[in-house]
C-alpha cells in the first residue's frame, strides 16, 4: 500500500509553454550577468507620454524591459543622477531639442540610437523627429538588448529607405482568408466595432517592430460591402488601434462599388456620376479615418471588373480612384497582375505588354503594384521585366509571405532569399548595377497572418513576415542576417541555436525549389489549391491555368521557349539581361527551363545530362528536408519542448510531402521523357496514375 | 529636463491576463488559509499511474492542486504517515479493492469520494471501478476545492444518468463550422495525423471534466471523404488523444459513400454489395480506432441522401449501418429531423409522422436522436412529441449548444434554464411524471467550440458547453446550481461574483426569448444566417423556410393554429398534454402563439390585450439587456480586466441588437395588426423598408 507514492507538487516550474504568439519579441530574461550591465548603463528612463505613439514607446519599453531584465524597479528617486534613457522628439524632449538638423536629415520616420554625456551624465538617446520614429528606435534598442549586443558605443541611424512598406490581406468579410493557412482573418467583423480584442494591438506592435506602416484589411477579390458605413465603422476602429504604431489603414476596392454598394448604372472612370460617387465615398472614408491610406485595385483580372469592362484604360481606372484620394493625401495601389479573357501565348509577358506603354500617364498619387515575377509567386522566377522599365511611375513590389505555392505553413521555407534574389537582380535599366530595390517606391506582402496561435500558421512562418518588414525596411539588407536576428530573438541567443536554424532557414527556399520546380520549372501545382504536385494538370478553362503550358515537356525535353524563337518574353528585359537569358550557355541554370526549351540529353555543367539533373534535384531536395530533419533534431532540449515538438512534427509533413512531391514528379516526367532513372535514383513506389488520380477538396485556401 | 521620469519597471506584477482559454479549469490559487486548510487535509497523493487514464487523471491533480494550493511539495518522504489523498480503482489499488461491491453498484462509470480513515491515517479515496471513475471524480474533486466546499465529511456518490453524453461538431474538412460563431473547427486536418496540436487535450480534459464521453468529429451534413484512408488515419490520432479521457470517437457518415467513396453504383440498403461496403469500412475504421464509437445520419433531409432514394425506410437505413458495427459494438445515431421534399401543412408534424410507427422496428444498436423541440432550435419550443412516444426505441435528445437561433457568440444567453425546461418536461406518456429525461438513453449536444482563444466565441457561451455536460450526466440536476458552480470556477467563488453573475444568466433566456420570439412566436430570424430580425421573410422555395409561414399574422390576429381546428399537431402528445396545450385558456402563455392563432384584441392574464402584450415583451427584452449592463458594470474590479472588458463590449453588441430586433419586429407586427403603440412604447426609429433593407450577406456560420 502506499507504494506510488508521488511527489506532487513538484516541479511546478514557472516554465510556461511557448506557443508562439509571442512572435519575435519574447524579452525572456537575459543571462544575469548580461542583464546586470544593460541595467547599469540604461539606469532611469525619462521618456514623454503626452501622445499615443509616445505611450505605446513607453508601454514596450516597460515590457521589453521589464521581461529582459526583471521586475526589480529602478528606484525613478533623485532626478537627474546617474545614468538614463532618454526617449523623445525635438518637441517633446529639451534634451533632444539640439539635435533638430541632425534628426531632420533622417526623415519622418528615421531615428537615432546613440549613447553619449550630458554634463555629467552617460545617456542613450532614442531620438527622431517624430513619435513613430522614437517607437522604431525603441524596437531597434530592444532588438539590441535581446540579442546581447554591446551598447557602449552605440551610434545607429536609421530611415527607411522604401515609403511604402504594407502589408495585402487576402481576407474576405466572411472570415476567409484566401491562400490562408493560419485559421481565418484576424479581423472579427461580427464583433467590431464595440470589441477591440487585444491582438489588433498585438499586430500592431509587431509590424511597427519591423517598420510596416500599412494594411490592407481585405481581399483584392473585393467586396463592395467593405465599403459600406457599416463596414467603414469598423475599419475606422481597427485604424484607431494600428495610428499609435504608425500604421495606415488601405482597402481594397471593388471597381464596381458605384453600382453593387451606389445603385449606379455604370461604373464608367469618365462618368461623371461615378467622379462623384467615388469623391463622396472618399469624404465618408476620410471623415472615419482621417489619415487613411487609400485604395488597392485589382481591376480586370481574374474576372474582376475594371475600366475595360468600358473601354477606358488602366490609366483611366487609376486616375478615378486617385483624384477622389487626392485632396485627402491617399494614394491608390494599381495592381499589374493582369491578363486578358483570350488565353495568351506567353501569360509572363501580358502585364508588361499592358502596361509599359502607360509609363507617365498615371497621377502622382497612383503607386503599380508589380508581382516579384511575370507569373504568380512561384518558388523561383526571375524579376519582372516592368521592374526598372517604368521610369515615370512609383513602383511596389508584391510578394507572398502566404506560401500558396511554396507548402503551405507547414513547410519550413524562409523567403528572405527569394526576396533578396529579387531585390538585388540587376535590371540594368540605368546601367549595371540597377537593382530592382532601386525602382521600388515601396514593397506590398501577401500576409500570412490569421487567428492560428503562431500568427502564421506555423513558429518558422513568422520569419517570413518578419524578413518581409526588414527587407522592406531597407531591401539591402541580407536575408542571412535578417535570419540570424530573428532566430536570436524567436528562439534563443546562443550561437548554437542560431547557426544552425540559420543554416536550415537558409537552405530551405532551395530545398523547395528542388522537390518542386528545380532549374526554371514553374506553375506544377495541382489545380485550384496548388496542394501539392499536379505536372499533368491539362485542360480546364484557361491553358494559362495548367501545368502543362508551363512546362512544354515532351520526347523530346522540356522547358518554355521565351527566347526570340519562342514567345521571346526576354524581350521584356533590358538588351544586356534579354542576352544572357535568352543564351542557352549563360543562362543561370535556375533559370534554364523558365527560358528555354531544353532537350532531355542536354549536358549541364555537373557533366550530368538534363534528365539526369532534374531527377537528382527532385531527390536533392528530399534529402535536404532530412537534413532539416536531422539539425532540428540536434536542438532538442535547447528550444522549449513545445515549440520543438510543432517543428518536429511539420518537418515530417514536409518530408512527406516532398517525398510525394518528387515521386509524383519523377513518376510522371519519366512518362513524357521515357528515359530510365539515373543510377541509384529509386523508383516512385506508386505507378503514375496512382498520384494523379489523389484528390485533396478541402486543402485550404483555395479562392471560392 | 529629466521632468517626466518613470518608475520603470514598477508595477509589472505577476498578473496574466485571462483571455478564457482556460475555461473552468483555472486553477487559480486559493485564499491562503483556505489553501493551508486543504493541504492539512488532503496529505500525500497516492495514485497509479500505469495506464494511460491513471496518468491522466495524476496530471490533472498535478496541475489542479499546483494552482489551487501553490507549488510548495508536500514531500513524499517516510511513506505511510499523515493524511493522504488516494485515488484508484479495486485493480490498482490494495486500498480500494475491499470496495469493489459498493462501486460496481455505482456502474462502469461512476466514483466515489468519501473521506475516511485507514488504520491511523486520515484519507480521502477518490475510488471507481474503472479509471475513468476515478478521472471523473478528480474532477469533481477539483471542483469542490475551486468552490471551497468542505471536504471534511466528505461522502460522494455519483453515476451518470444517461450513457451517451455526446457532442456533435458540424465541422467541415476544410476547417469552416456550420452554424459555428467561434473560429474555425479544432480540428487541423491539415497537421494531422503528424501534429499533435495540446489543444486537442485540452479539449479532451474539458470534456471529461463535465462527463462528456463522445464526439462526433465531423458535420452531419457529411462528406463522404471523412471515411477516406487518409481522414481515418487523422480521426484515429484525434481517438488515440481523447481515448485517456474517456471520449469515444464518431463520424457522420454521408448515405451515399458507397457510391461517392467506394465507386459502387447504388446505396441501397438491401443492396449486398453496399452491405458488404458498409461492413469493410467498419473493419478498416475499426482496424484504427478500436474504441471507434460509431455513427452520426443525416438522411433524406434537407438534401440529404438517404434509404427513402431507393424506396427503404429509415430503419432499413438504420440496420444498414447497425448491422456493420454491431460485431465491433459501435451504434449508430440516427437522426430524426426530416422533412419532406413537399412542403408540409405543418413542418412541426413531420418528425413524428414519419417515425412514430417505426418504434420496435430499429437494430438494438440504434439510437434516435430526436432534437428538443418539433421545429429547429428555437429560443422557445414545445418539447418534441416522439419524446415519450417510442417506449421501444433508444432516444437522444439534440440540443444546440451553439446559438444558431440565440443571436451567436455575442449575445449572453445561457441555455441551461432551455435544457432543463425541455427535461423536465412532463409527457405523461406513462402517467404524471414521465419527464423527457427519464425517455432518454443520452444528449448530444451541436458543439459551440472552435479554434477561437475562449473555445465557444464568448466567455459566457462557455457556460453552455459546461451545462451541457453536467445536465447530460444528469439531467435532474438544475440549470441554476449549474450556473452557479460555473461561474464560480470561471471568475470567482466570491458570492459577490457569482449570485449576480447567476441572476444575469438565469434570466437571459427568457430575455432572449422577449426581444426575438416572444409568447410562442418561432423561426422569425432573417433567411439563411438568421443573424438578426426577418419577421417578414417569405417566398423563396419553400413555405417551411420562411417567417409568416410560422407567425401567421394577419390583420385579425397571429399564430399559428395547431390545435384540432388547424394542423392537429397538438394530437401529437398524450391526451392530458394535448388537451392542455390545445385549450386556448390553459395553454402556458410562453406556448401561446405556437399553438394557437390568437386575436389581436384576445385578453391576456396580465390584463393587457395579446398586440400590447407582445409590444411589451418585446421592450421587456431590451430592457433585461439593460439590465444585465448594469449588473456586469457593478462587477468591474471584481473580475479581471481582459475578460470583464469583452463581455461589456459583447453586451453593448446585444443591446444593439436587441433593440434591432425589437425596433424592426414591432414595425412589421404593427404593419400587419395596423393597431397603435401602447401608451408608453416608443416608436421605431425607422420605417419597416429600412428594417427589411438590412443586409448581412457576410454573417457568419451560414450553410455552404
Amino acid at each position: 500500500m502506499f507504494a506510488s507514492v508521488l511527489a506532487l507538487l513538484a516541479c511546478m516550474g514557472n516554465a510556461r509553454a511557448e506557443d508562439g504568439y509571442a512572435l519575435w519579441m519574447r524579452y525572456a530574461p537575459l543571462e544575469p550577468t548580461l542583464a546586470a550591465h544593460y541595467r547599469t548603463r540604461l539606469g532611469q528612463v525619462v521618456a514623454p507620454d503626452q501622445t499615443a505613439t509616445q505611450r505605446a514607446a513607453r508601454d514596450e519599453l516597460e515590457r521589453g524591459l521589464g521581461g529582459l531584465l526583471g521586475s526589480d524597479p529602478q528606484a525613478p528617486g533623485t532626478a537627474a543622477i546617474g545614468p538614463a534613457l532618454v526617449l523623445g522628439t525635438p518637441q517633446s524632449s529639451a534634451l533632444i531639442a539640439p539635435l533638430r538638423a541632425q534628426l531632420q536629415s533622417l526623415g519622418e520616420e528615421g531615428y537615432l540610437l546613440k549613447r553619449t554625456r550630458v554634463g555629467e551624465r552617460d545617456v542613450l538617446l532614442v531620438a527622431a523627429s517624430r513619435d513613430i520614429g522614437v517607437l522604431y528606435g525603441v524596437f531597434h534598442l530592444l532588438r539590441l538588448l535581446q540579442t546581447g549586443a554591446r551598447i557602449d558605443a552605440l551610434d545607429v541611424r536609421q530611415s527607411p529607405r522604401l515609403r511604402l512598406r504594407v502589408l495585402n490581406h487576402w481576407d474576405n468579410l466572411d472570415g476567409y482568408v484566401e491562400r490562408g493557412y493560419a485559421g481565418q482573418s484576424l479581423w472579427d467583423w461580427q464583433t467590431l466595432p464595440e470589441w477591440r480584442d487585444p491582438r489588433y494591438t498585438d499586430y500592431a506592435r509587431a509590424n511597427a517592430s519591423v517598420g510596416i506602416n500599412g494594411t490592407v484589411l481585405n481581399n483584392v477579390n473585393a467586396n463592395a460591402q467593405s465599403l459600406a458605413p457599416q463596414y467603414l465603422d469598423k475599419a475606422a476602429t481597427l485604424a484607431d488601434l494600428f495610428r499609435p504604431y504608425g500604421i495606415r489603414v488601405y482597402l481594397s476596392t471593388r471597381f464596381n462599388a458605384p453600382i453593387e454598394l451606389g445603385g449606379l448604372d455604370t461604373a464608367d472612370p469618365l462618368d461623371p456620376g461615378v467622379q462623384r460617387w467615388w469623391r463622396d465615398k472618399a469624404a465618408e472614408i476620410y471623415a472615419r479615418i482621417p489619415d487613411f491610406g487609400g485604395f488597392l485595385v485589382k481591376a480586370n483580372s481574374e474576372g474582376q471588373p475594371g475600366p475595360q469592362d468600358y473601354g477606358r484604360s488602366h490609366a483611366d481606372g487609376a486616375s478615378l480612384l486617385a483624384d477622389a484620394l487626392a485632396p485627402h493625401g491617399g494614394v491608390v495601389m494599381w495592381r499589374a497582375f493582369v491578363y486578358a479573357h483570350d488565353v495568351p501565348a506567353d501569360r509572363a509577358t501580358q502585364a508588361y505588354s499592358e502596361f509599359v506603354g502607360l509609363d507617365g500617364a498615371f497621377r502622382p498619387n497612383v503607386v503599380l503594384q508589380v508581382k516579384n515575377g511575370p507569373i504568380d509567386f512561384q518558388p523561383r522566377e526571375p524579376f519582372h521585366p516592368l521592374f526598372g522599365a517604368m521610369p515615370r511611375t512609383p513602383l511596389m513590389m508584391e510578394v507572398q509571405i502566404t506560401k500558396e505555392y511554396l507548402g503551405f505553413a507547414t513547410h519550413l521555407v524562409y523567403l528572405g532569399p527569394l526576396y533578396e534574389e529579387v531585390l538585388r537582380a540587376d535590371t540594368r535599366a540605368r546601367g549595371k548595377g540597377s537593382t530592382v530595390a532601386q525602382a521600388l517606391a515601396g514593397m506590398a506582402g501577401v500576409a500570412n497572418i490569421g487567428t492560428d496561435r503562431t500568427w502564421s500558421g506555423s513558429h518558422f512562418d513568422q520569419a517570413n513576415w518578419y524578413a518581409f518588414g526588414r527587407l522592406a525596411w531597407d531591401p539591402r539588407q541580407s536575408a542571412g542576417d535578417i535570419a540570424a536576428d530573428w532566430a536570436a530573438l524567436t528562439f534563443s541567443a546562443d550561437p548554437g541555436v542560431v547557426q544552425p536554424i540559420v543554416g536550415m532557414m537558409m537552405a530551405s527556399r532551395e530545398a523547395a525549389v528542388n522537390y518542386m520546380t528545380p532549374l526554371g520549372l514553374h506553375h506544377l501545382m495541382a489545380r485550384g489549391h496548388h496542394h501539392g504536385p499536379g505536372p499533368w494538370v491539362d485542360g480546364g478553362p484557361r491553358a494559362d491555368w495548367t501545368s502543362v503550358y508551363y512546362h512544354r515537356a515532351d520526347h523530346s525535353g522540356i522547358g518554355f521557349d521565351r527566347t526570340a524563337g519562342g514567345s521571346n518574353a526576354v524581350a521584356q528585359y533590358s538588351p544586356d539581361v534579354a542576352e544572357q537569358y535568352g543564351d542557352l550557355a549563360r543562362v543561370p541554370a535556375p533559370l534554364l527551363l523558365w527560358f528555354h526549351h531544353v532537350p532531355w540529353d542536354h549536358r549541364m555543367a555537373s557533366g550530368r545530362t538534363l534528365w539526369d539533373e532534374l531527377v537528382a534535384r527532385y531527390s536533392q531536395g528530399v534529402r535536404q528536408v532530412q537534413g532539416m530533419q536531422c539539425t532540428w533534431a540536434g536542438l532538442q532540449g535547447r528550444v522549449d519542448a513545445q515549440r520543438h515538438a510543432q517543428v518536429a512534427a511539420f518537418l515530417r509533413i514536409q518530408l512527406r510531402e516532398a517525398q510525394w512531391w518528387r515521386d509524383a514528379s519523377v513518376a510522371y516526367f519519366q512518362s513524357v521523357s521515357g528515359r530510365p532513372l539515373p543510377a541509384g535514383e529509386a523508383a516512385p513506389p506508386h505507378p503514375l496514375a496512382w498520384y494523379q488520380a489523389l484528390q485533396f477538396p478541402s486543402a485550404p485556401g483555395d479562392g471560392r
